[in-house]
């Protein structure tokens, strides 16, 4: 990391054009990123050690990846962080956030596929951003019951996890007020670029600026009346039938029901079943175009016994393999021929 | 309520037909019907005790309502009130809803969106008919597990939540008896004006019912095959294709999957998933013109256990709210412009 | 039983016969097979003992079936069964199914429509194997989260119960093995008249196998795209556009999501919701040409508590019904007008 200058600026723009270009890198990097300061409850600084505990690891490897697991950042809480506007710990929240953004922007630069595990979903703003260093032309799908649109202007709560999206939109660049901690990051993503899916808590502000930004977007209303099918053509047509492009998927697991996932922060009825939310991450991707993702709002203290946290921790597992290849239909891979009594030497084994 | 006579009939029915014309009344009236003799079951009298807690009146505060509550109707247990062929408390259940009728009616003449927490569905006969009284070219729409048009002759059970709509149906007037307690009311709804979703525990003698009436109804099965959007849409155009008219939505909690819905009287699996049940009352909402619902059979005595009755009463408040327009999709109503950063002097904050 | 020779064979042949084409024999026979060698977990020899405790017979009854409960066979483990390659149990399973194969066929052939209660998914090798001495036009529905098609050369555990289907088809008998113990069965099954319900846990092999048959199946992402209105259309356009034929359904629990169907040797995440299960019954049931069922994999250790046994079992019964003639739509039958009050002698009640 001690590189410096325009030389390595270039090397890495260079790296970043080929792991751009690279339809499915067979190497997936794991960064855990530890952060609780998006949001006021206690626990999914946890996230990334139930998730492993759940057995990542071990599924990326069946799925035949080279798995790097970089660990846990190492984030730091600032013990003088006022807060700016209603904007809580803005500049813990801009720190960890900068650091993220540079690990991630290294690992696709370094050509693997990009897992990061949070930590609440105001990291995003980190991964989406060292994302779009190396692959400026990406698109992004945003899974979640929330939209985390809100500027700090209309947001009813000020905690920054309900904030991320407006630090990327282009649109709102001149809606938004300079956040102490977020000097480094301008805004680099079109809402053309961006879809959502699985909506259903939308803020009074967050709506005006998703109709009048003309977002793409998919509440579990729009599902009950298209099938989640019919949600997920759409959502590549539009995001992918000009070009094909890098695909950041960021995934609040409090996009499935609070049935099947209790453990998170800010649980909505009528989410989206298992089924569902392995669906939408088959057809990512069978796109082949599957860059980075984030796997956030997982939060052990909040399950009301280990079996609500090892549900939500092995749903998010499902959640990232089913991304990554894991299919229901399964796979023959390398047989290339049903074996024959006859060719086996089974007398070895009487 | 002292005021009788031609006068004063004269002046109700001029403010019915305002009451019926508003296609959104902004003012909601809420009424508690604590009863239970239209079944065997103690508890669902304390229905609408369980349904307030579970938060309804700020709910719909929040929707922008004026919202009256009414508290609860007072009803009489009779002493004497022997069985009528296997009819169970005929004339308890008849006075019951005698005073139900005229209160409902008086709500409606007054300008309210009413909604009726019950109790067992047996309330449906006072409910329907009072606001029949204010609005006699109402429709109905009735979610249940159940089809309740049992008539005396054909209830396996002979209690009266069985039975409700064949109190109403004009084409049964000649299959039903006198029953001690009713005198009161005859009937008033054409059975193409009945539109039932939800339906899987049919008797023989109902199914024959709706079988020879011609009515419109959707079993599980039929939402299985058409799917929710299309049941709405078939509903709805078989009710207002021909006119615009006040919507009566007589919900039973018991539509709703038992897993969702555990404390109630006759549960049966394989119900509405939460899904379904607030899209079909989104799109009751959407035709503005819900005039009354029902909300019953609700019974905070057979949950298993605390989490068993919060959950099914807070499903009734979600039901309501979103009858009465909360969406997932969200709305920024008084919101005319993003607000910019400029525009704010949040120096004042900081 | 005690009756041999050709006069007999014939005898039997054309009772079978006569069997086939009754489209809805109003008998049906029940019998129980407690056995589990077909894998490892104790249990699922209990399924038959649960399943019928939970109202089966009663059920059936209801129906207005003549029900004759030929009780469980009385399965032999041999003291000396050492695993023949990596099969575990070869001639244990293998004389199981042998009894099970001919009980199966005495009983179709008697005119029964036969329920078969597993016990493991290895008796389905005996459990068709019989149906199709009678009926060799017969054509299969397998409803499981598994495929169950290993070879012995092909299965990662060399349990039984992931190989029935094996042992069936014609176009894998050069693959198979003489596996001791099933020397008194061959192939008689096509690849073209079966069909997969419910997949989402393949093996490779496994997967070999149904691409290269050409096996017609629907995963549970096929469900998803499709709707279960469309696979079942799809399944019995299938099996039944050429020629209408006795159905067999193999039906495994574990087609359910856990959720539903916990006290199961091999669960896995996002099976089928109640409704879908249900669809698929009544719509075989509609077709009018149910022979046979099995009804395998309950195990009653498994579960959790007792609510998680009760469940599943009672599910199991609810499987059962509705693929005889249950509806959720409900039935009048014998009712042939609306009672009308006038011709009741109620008075006698009163």
């Amino acid at each position: 990391m001690a590189l410096r200058g325009p030389l390595f600026r270039l090397l890495r723009t260079g790296l970043s054009r080929r792991s751009c270009q690279q339809s499915r890198a067979q190497s997936v990097a794991v960064l855990g990123a530890p952060f609780s300061r998006g949001q006021k409850r206690r626990g999914v600084e946890h996230g990334p050690k139930v998730i492993r505990d759940a057995g990542l690891i071990d599924r990326l490897s069946d799925l035949d990846y080279s798995v790097h697991d970089f660990g846990d950042l190492s984030f730091h809480y600032l013990e003088k962080d006022e807060p700016y506007m209603d904007v809580k710990f803005p500049r813990t929240v801009g720190a960890a956030n900068k650091m993220l953004s540079g690990a991630v922007s290294r690992a696709i630069g370094a050509g693997h596929t990009l897992i990061m595990l949070g930590g609440d979903h105001s990291l995003a703003i980190g991964s989406v951003s060292g994302h779009a260093q190396q692959c400026p032309d990406l698109c992004v799908i945003w899974v979640d019951a929330h939209a985390d649109v809100n500027t700090p202007m209309t947001s009813p709560s000020g905690n920054l996890h309900g904030q991320p999206v407006a630090f990327m939109l282009k649109e709102l660049q001149d809606k938004m007020p300079d956040v102490p901690g977020f000097s480094w990051t301008k805004p680099f993503l079109s809402s053309k670029d961006l879809v959502y899916i699985g909506l259903r808590d939308v803020d009074p502000g967050e709506h005006h600026i998703l109709k009048n930004l003309g977002i793409q977007y998919f509440t579990m209303r729009d599902i009950d009346r298209l099938g989640i099918q019919r949600v997920m053509e759409v959502t590549l047509d539009h995001l992918l039938a000009r070009q094909q492009r890098p695909i950041h998927l960021s995934f609040d697991i409090d996009a499935f029901d609070p049935s099947l996932a209790p453990a998170t922060g800010t649980p909505v009825n009528g989410g989206l079943t298992y089924r569902e939310g392995i669906y939408i991450t088959e057809e990512i991707h069978n796109t082949g175009l599957l860059s980075a993702m984030d796997l956030v709002e997982v939060n052990p203290i909040l399950g009301a016994n280990r079996e609500a946290v090892e549900a939500t921790a092995s749903l998010a597992v499902d959640v990232i393999a089913s991304s990554l290849g894991q299919t229901r239909e399964g796979a023959h891979g390398s047989i290339s021929a049903i074996p024959s009594y006859i060719s086996i030497n089974w007398n070895e084994n009487c």
